[in-house]
């Protein structure tokens, strides 16, 4: 593709983000063509249903009702796959589109985390770039600030809230008092859930954009299935409000690091310090935290989700590879990405625990003892007053190891004095 | 220069960043080696003292007592640009690497906030691209974020707090209670302050950072002479302690617009929300605030300076290069960047003034009125004891532009009842 010649855009799938990427390049033609060199064209596009009114004139492009067809156009430059899915028609196009030696920008982060490996070889094979800023915290410009911004660093460590429906729903369990089910629902009345509420709630979605994330920050192949994974299903009132009370807020974080021990990657509920900036993050907000060993410390903020920003993410990739810009997926050529020993857990911290106890004698010297005889200490430990016959027993523990922790829980959760399955919160004093 | 073959520097300026981009490459060369594609290599250096131990061996590389020389070497591809100041030397040897071709990576905010324009037209005559990143906001991505990841929208207003001195002297002296000469004398000793400490605290060198960002933002030709600028220098304790009273602090904000009436550029303390990311900022971070039509708000947060941040932005900058990435330097061609009607402070908002008068009868009445006759109603006004002849006395203001504010301040410093010139600070409620 030579300058000057306009760079010419397939569109599969049209839902809020395909339309939005749509009306910027209707709405704001000369401002990218002046940015660009050239022109941004769209020059066919595809969905599922032709009919429905998106609230934005298609005309002018070409229909395809299979977007495998699409990608392999003649007229398209640049596949922009927002389908969706980790499998299916979306891994289909985007394979058909770097066969032929296209450029793919996706805002796909389940197609990138399962398959980034073996699409990054095909890309770098064909000569084609794959993009994907919209994968990854909506309209925050994060993998580019990781990826070349802060090319000059070691990356020590990435952190971040990556998805705002579970913010969403956490930040409003504690506004309103509400309870998560309640919250739930709100969220899918409004919109907020993906077709499968686990990918949010269940920490998965999340995961997956942090399984990118390392892999640009440490030089290593995607590996989702390391990721520790862990929702925010079984969060309640009483952790909120018993965290707050000790100055935190639980969030949905993720955190990767490079141990001695491999690559740590986890994406679980913790707390947070109420006063630190990842602690004060409100709704469906996202925040990701880049720490190198000459930057020091960039914190991004930024909307997560919906229309514009999502478009805006996607958009800056296109205008990238408008401009010229050719980087491998993910920093270095595919061939290059180490495979990583993964450390789940590596590092110790302090953790929050909730069990709930029959209300017998010796009940809660019983789970001391279990913790005890794992090497796990005791910070704080205090009883809640019940109404019914399961007494929920807070516990705060000094520094330990996941691992050790878990072996704990397991012994608790097969003895005779737990009702019901405890909770493990990570305490990370950020 | 194809890839494969080195990127070969020749680094003009060993002070702080300079010395730290040598420690980058030396301590990371294969780390770089595998993000670029290609070795990045120092061949020549030049600083004005070559006996000085700089914590970091220079061996290997050529050395250069004059910059110009450096910048015309065969064996420079890159030339960085790390000795600042808006002519002379610096000025000289950037136009004469552009002048054979080469490209440029540069710290200089006040080089390309003068002679951004000619520059820029200079390197796109010769086919060089001039990269700036370190020049603004230290470690932080901005330029990048901006020009690059946020190209999809129409910017609709930026602002940031980007003078880490500033910040520091204005946080501290809320926090230890001590006035601004005492806090101005300790950043001199910690070296936090320019050589013409008035770049800093006048709050020139964070105009010049804002002229930058307003130039990208909005396709204009850099015009910091629009820049509405003012310093902290009058800020006094007794300010930051009402401020926080109202629920505020004050910090030195740069924000820039486009309006109706024009271009706003200005950089001027404000009081701004104390509960804001903006009013939480401590110490010499920096904070950039994006908005864009399709993005809404995008804040980034990181270190305003020091060696590491500094130079981290520099190799970001050489990466780009070192990658073949090539835009023009304010993202369109500077043949189409507009020339911009400067708009120095479009947007109306109420202000918080001090006045010290004279501690007589009618005082607080006379300024009242000559307000009043200026069209400017009074939200709160209030005299504060004293233990002198002059009488402070703090006002706010109900919306009010600045332009009839000064009127009325004029007036007022010219009636007989003022002691002191009144300070006038701008509230931004964000």
């Amino acid at each position: 593709m030579s300058e000057n010649t306009p760079l010419r855009l397939g569109i599969a799938g049209l839902g809020t983000v395909g339309t939005g990427v749509v009306k910027i390049i209707r709405q704001q033609a000369a401002l990218l063509s002046a940015r660009a060199g050239r022109d941004v064209v769209i020059t066919a596009v595809s969905a599922r249903d032709q009919s429905r009114d998106r609230g934005v004139s298609l005309t002018g492009y070409a229909w395809e009702t299979d977007a495998v067809a699409l990608a392999k156009r003649d007229d398209v430059d640049v596949f922009v796959e927002l389908i969706g899915g980790d499998t299916g028609v979306a891994k289909d196009a985007v394979e058909a589109a770097l066969a032929l030696g296209k450029d793919v920008v996706t805002a796909n982060k389940a197609l990138l985390a399962h398959h980034g490996q073996s699409l990054a070889e095909m890309a770098e094979n064909n000569g084609s770039v794959i993009r994907y800023e919209a994968a990854v915290a909506g309209g925050i410009p994060v993998i580019k600030s990781l990826l070349e911004g802060l090319a000059g660093n070691e990356i020590t460590r990435v952190m971040g809230v990556m998805n705002g429906t579970c913010n969403y729903i956490l930040t409003n369990m504690e506004k309103s008092g509400r309870g998560y089910n309640a919250l739930f629902d709100e969220c899918a009345e409004l919109g907020y859930l993906e077709a499968d509420p686990n990918l949010d709630v269940g920490g998965i979605d999340a995961g997956h954009k942090l399984a990118l994330l390392a892999s640009i920050a440490f030089g290593t192949q995607v590996d989702f299935d390391a990721v520790e994974l862990e929702g925010i299903q079984r969060i309640e009132l009483q952790d909120i409000k018993h965290a707050a009370e000790m100055g935190f807020r639980i969030k949905l974080l993720g955190v990767t690091q490079m141990t001695g021990r491999g690559l740590e990657q986890r994406m679980t509920p913790c707390l947070v310090p109420a006063e630190s900036p990842l602690g004060q993050l409100e709704g469906g907000t996202n925040m990701v935290v880049i720490e190198g060993n000459h930057v020091e410390q960039v914190v991004l903020r930024g909307p997560g989700a919906g229309m514009g920003p999502t478009a805006s993410a996607v958009m800056g990739d296109v205008m990238d590879i408008a401009r010229g810009i050719r980087i491998p997926t993910f920093g270095v050529p595919a061939a290059k990405l180490q495979k990583a020993t993964s450390a789940k857990a590596a590092s110790p911290a302090p953790f929050y625990l909730r069990v709930g106890l029959h209300d017998k004698p010796g009940a809660m010297a019983k789970i001391a003892t279990i913790l005890g005889e794992a090497g796990i200490s005791i910070d704080r430990m205090r009883q809640l007053s019940h109404a019914d016959e399961t007494a929920p027993v807070l516990i705060v523990t000094h520094k330990c190891m996941r691992q050790s922790l878990d072996e704990a829980l397991h012994t608790i959760a097969q003895s005779k004095v737990v009702a019901t399955a405890p909770v493990a919160l990570r305490i990370e004093n950020l």
